[in-house]
């Protein structure tokens, strides 16, 4: 019986390594590289071979695994909220940033600076419990459309970050997300949208207190994650250096360095860089949203992994092979 | 074949539920009341049937897995550090809290209270990087003696404890440290000792900023994890309510009616009640180190598991079975 069970063992192994892990890629430079890494690492007994515990893969969100054009999604639930509660709020009317943000007028709202988008975010998300606040963003994403596409915004996922994230949970990674997104927002729909369980779900976060059997939401930032304060939100909640970052911009780009200052682990950094100006957006060292500069020079110079969207990619959204 | 791998799975399984998960408990109503509690909500097809992706179990450390007396282990880590770091610091030697520290008295020290405490803390948590700060409390683990019963701090673990963990991810639970006790501390240790993961202990910690690759330690608290702060870093790193805690302390209450008021699953709450004043120290309602009082009354009221450990626990610590 012994050798019937290591026989099918290994006809199960050897036709999970045909099957193409990262079918919605084209063969380039950046898919070979993702399927050499993970293969290399997870190769007992050799010298690159990294123990299932210290297999950590860190992802940027937004420009990393979907849309964040022509603005940060999250920002449109905070902008239909304010449309919501306006009623009870006449004063918005002529106090900004609400005056601009009920006139859709994003440009005005973004000039209002950290101090105008702390009020839309105390106006919009303080005051209640966490679970009241994920199912108002549930029902949310279920009817809103992104502006440009008209599509419901959990339909501008990239397709192949989620074969890139399926491709490392197989090979025994855990895979966190450390975006500056909002937590509760982020773990209103991840987990069912990317398969991410709410605990490797890392984010911008705001004050809580606890009160009978509940966490509520209270006014005011507790931890802004982007930039320097990507490897810091880490080191809180895995305690563990990752060994593969993926990113897109340049606050992406601490994360990325500290995952490269891994010195016991091989290690991988990957930007998905937006050059696709038809199928998505092209942007980089210009945009104000998902900045890439710094980041692009320094990834270039250091054989970093960057992704050519536009060439590298099969399709970019999930719909598209529907059709 | 596949007749013989059912077959073969089949009498796993069955082997399996034979051997006894909680060999170090006697028989009785606490041991049976974590097989129930597992048996029940692990039973696919029923009522209770918990999904994995739920299952979250949290548990204090202090008390609830090592000994915390006659003072939480972690203070003696402190103040051995002020011994090693005082040659460099001769104002020691006539400043509080320092001086106390240096003359071993510990209820002086206590009585600095918080603002004390945190001169402490910050004379010897800050200004180095974690990587450094963990490999000196390992190395500090290797030699240091328990005041009172001269051993290794980590030989006063609890065995049935342990077992308690083992058998509930054995059962496909996540298991979480939520301790009072420094993260870093903890990390250092626990995923040795407790076979615990760095990403899945969360405790107490200090102010830290990133700087060229490392994770450097500065002054003051960030998060001060204790009573109803608990649920609120339960709240920030898993996202989940639990269905399982487990605690030993008023500290733990907060989280204990956390994870009671879980409207989705059936939960288990467990106090360990620290009646044996033979084998370890018996302490409850008026203890300065693990207070349990209103706890304790609300579990007995509210069918909690309370743990006589006399009378409950065949052995307390790992080396009684060396014996």
């Amino acid at each position: 019986m012994q050798k019937i069970f290591i026989t099918f063992l290994l006809l199960l192994t050897l036709s999970l390594q045909a099957t193409d892990a990262l079918p919605s890629w084209n063969e380039g430079t950046s898919k070979q590289s993702i399927i050499n890494y993970v293969t290399i690492v997870t190769q007992k007994g050799t010298a690159d071979f990294i123990p299932v515990k210290d297999r950590i893969a860190v992802f940027d969100n937004d420009g990393t695994l979907w849309s964040e054009q022509p603005m940060y999604f999250f920002l449109y639930f905070v902008m239909d909220k304010v449309k919501a509660l306006a009623s009870q709020h006449p004063e918005w009317k002529t106090t900004e940033p609400f005056k601009s943000a009920l006139e859709d007028d994003m440009d005005r709202v973004m000039k209002s600076g950290e101090d105008g988008l702390l009020a839309l975010l105390n106006a919009t998300h303080s005051g209640m419990d966490v679970e009241t606040f994920k199912t108002e963003v549930r029902t949310w994403l279920k009817t809103a459309k992104h502006p440009t596409t008209n599509r419901p915004y959990t339909d501008l996922i990239y397709q192949p970050m989620m074969e890139v994230i399926q491709y490392l949970e197989a090979n025994d990674f855990k895979v966190y997300i450390v975006s500056g997104g909002g937590i509760d927002f982020m773990r209103s729909f991840m987990p069912e949208t990317y398969g991410i369980p709410e605990e490797h779900i890392i984010g911008s976060n705001g004050k809580v207190h606890y009160e009978n059997g509940k966490i509520i939401k209270d006014p005011d930032v507790n931890f802004n994650n982007d930039k320097e304060t990507k490897p810091v939100a880490i080191y809180y909640t895995i305690g563990k250096r990752p060994v593969a970052a993926f990113g897109n911009s340049d606050g992406d780009f601490a994360m990325m360095l500290y995952t490269e200052a891994n010195t016991k682990h091989k290690t991988l950094q990957l930007y998905v860089h937006h050059t696709d100006d038809k199928r998505e957006v092209a942007y980089d060292r210009k945009s104000h949203i998902g900045k890439l500069d710094k980041g692009l020079d320094y990834g270039i110079k250091n054989n970093w992994t960057i992704v050519d969207m536009k060439n590298e990619w099969k399709v970019i959204y999930p719909f598209e092979m529907r059709k």
